[in-house]
């Protein structure tokens, strides 16, 4: 008899793993659970480490993503690690000036408005992020049987930063862009989605089981906006990313009214925030898709009879999804005191054992 | 035959405007037309008269209130004048320490988060804000036919300011109240629904022909939540307003799942958001309630002929209302030319004359 072979052995138990079993719609044991931005500010471990190092260079360097990816596996025992990253990692790599200042987000030094900027956004190359190849390759030794998420940020999110300049309210000069002038909108979104389809097929390639498109500004977009100038593109990664074979996470915040096209651009997984409860989500989404989310991460600063009864809440109506992976219903926030998560991983799986 | 009343005419003049019949649900000649923030930064003028006195000094002075409200009347010939202020005027009124910081937003220099903290929140008096009632008594003088909106901040959105100390983009501390401590809460929210009643009575009393109730931030909450905490307090307002038989509009944004309760709460006319078309819209309110709104307000740095075709788009969607006012959907962004708002104010009073 052939002795075992590792990788299969870890491939089979890792199917088989609540996260990536809900996210398929099939039956779990439990729920499985994961936060947003659970590698972040709210981990001393992680303000430790990141102490003396930025953001972006925290981003390139695999012994720090390894590192941070890891911290709230290991102390929360979520079902699934997301990929630690920054959504504009994948335009520096193609050389963009542009750097995260702290208490403020990306900023980006030569703003791209028109055709020629446009032209400066060159398709991304493995050997741009072998960083990344590198550190997820770590990263699913370290994690056996538990699933990696790989995160990417969406087009009409990247956009909104390289248009704007920097994060934006009002979104002015992107819509004024998206609205005006619709070709070269086009083909910026082309761009970026080409960028950010690559990106996510290189951390597939080395071992991440699902993947997470962030489309964090997407709400401020009216459904008719969204399908006319936001879903081709997203539709478009989706559908190639329906090649690799791994479930396909799809959220944005206050995306209320698009909950539909979010799931009608190819999502398996359409996460909600918090103002949609998921039983109303789940009549909006289109058949076939799990639903992830979606506690307020606000309410964790409430006492934590408060927090149990809304989990037990989320969990109730989250039977009315095909499949249902507990989440918050945005990212965690930095002041969030980490127990408060320990405690709430521990009590939604004791809740949804089966 | 006595002398025909001033008074008595200007008040039948007035109750024929297009914008009080609108809000009323009656038939108008043509769609009346304002815009919020249509005081501020986007006018020249506006900036010429601010440039040397501090927001809320500008508040508190009626020559400033007079000069800033009719600008935008005189310049863009809309259909309502709206009475210029800032939702932390007659919390400034009633002594409490707090300034507003450009750039930032008001801040609050010691937030109120326990009982004792509340106790602070004093009834407000008509004498507190005797520039009210000068400045308003001075407007519907020089504003003649023209009606004036009376304008306050609204529970949620104030509390929010109070205990948070500034602007908040998660609102946690004040979330953490809510779903924490619902008895201080409700105190809180009660104190400040008398203050804001008050300071509305006092724009009746002076003339005012409607009021605008502005809830900033409350599309945070989800409508259980506003259902709960939030709903009581603006309905307890409204049924007061009742008494004094001027429209009341109710403005949120980002209250799609927010709608139905809105005009549960009692407006008659509700604003919305541009992330939901007013047709459907009209489907979420209650019977017998109008409809303001919702073109863009970032829409406006596309070329003039996208602004019109969105524009004519809003027109016909409104049609499914009961009544419509055309208004952006969110505040007149501060880079906005002004003559492209006189332009739409134009277009929008030819495009539904009847």
């Amino acid at each position: 008899m052939p002795a075992p072979c590792a990788w299969h052995d870890r491939g089979v138990t890792l199917q088989d793993s609540p996260f990536l079993r809900a996210c398929r719609r099939l039956p779990v044991d439990r729920t499985p659970v994961w936060y947003m931005r659970q590698a972040g500010r709210s981990l001393p471990e992680y303000r430790r480490v990141r102490a003396d190092v930025p953001m972006l260079e925290a981003c390139a360097r695999p012994d720090m993503i390894v590192e941070i990816t890891m911290q709230p596996v290991r102390r929360h025992g979520v079902d699934a690690a997301i990929y630690f990253s920054d959504i504009v990692v994948p335009l520096k790599a193609i050389g963009l000036d542009l750097d995260i200042k702290s208490g403020v987000g990306p900023v980006v030094a030569d703003p791209i408005r028109d055709a020629d900027g446009i032209k400066r956004l060159r398709e991304l190359e493995p050997d741009d992020v072998s960083f990344v190849t590198e550190a997820v390759g770590t990263l699913v030794g370290e994690l056996g049987p538990t699933p990696l998420i790989g995160f990417a940020g969406a087009p009409f999110t990247l956009a909104s930063y390289l248009i704007e300049g920097g994060p934006s309210k009002n979104h002015e000069r992107t819509k004024a862009l998206m609205y005006g002038e619709p070709e070269l909108w086009n083909d910026l979104m082309r761009r970026l989605s080409v960028i950010t389809l690559e990106f996510l097929k290189v951390q597939v390639a080395a071992g991440a089981g699902a993947v997470q498109l962030f489309d964090s500004w997407v709400g401020a977009l009216s459904a008719e906006d969204y399908r006319a100038s936001v879903l081709p593109h997203t539709a478009w990664i989706f559908e190639r990313l329906g090649e690799l074979d791994v479930p396909r996470i799809h959220f944005g915040v206050g995306t209320g009214e698009l909950l539909s096209l979010l799931s009608e651009a190819g999502a398996d997984v359409v996460g909600v925030d918090w103002r949609v409860p998921l039983d109303k989500a789940a009549q909006r989404v289109q058949p076939a898709t799990a639903l992830q989310g979606n506690l307020d991460p606000a309410a964790l600063f409430a006492p934590w009879e408060v927090v149990a009864e809304r989990a037990r809440d989320v969990l109730t109506r989250g039977r009315a999804a095909e499949g249902h992976i507990f989440n918050l219903g945005h990212g965690v926030l930095p002041n969030t005191d980490p127990d408060m998560l320990t405690r709430l991983t521990e009590f939604v799986h004791e809740e949804s054992q089966t």
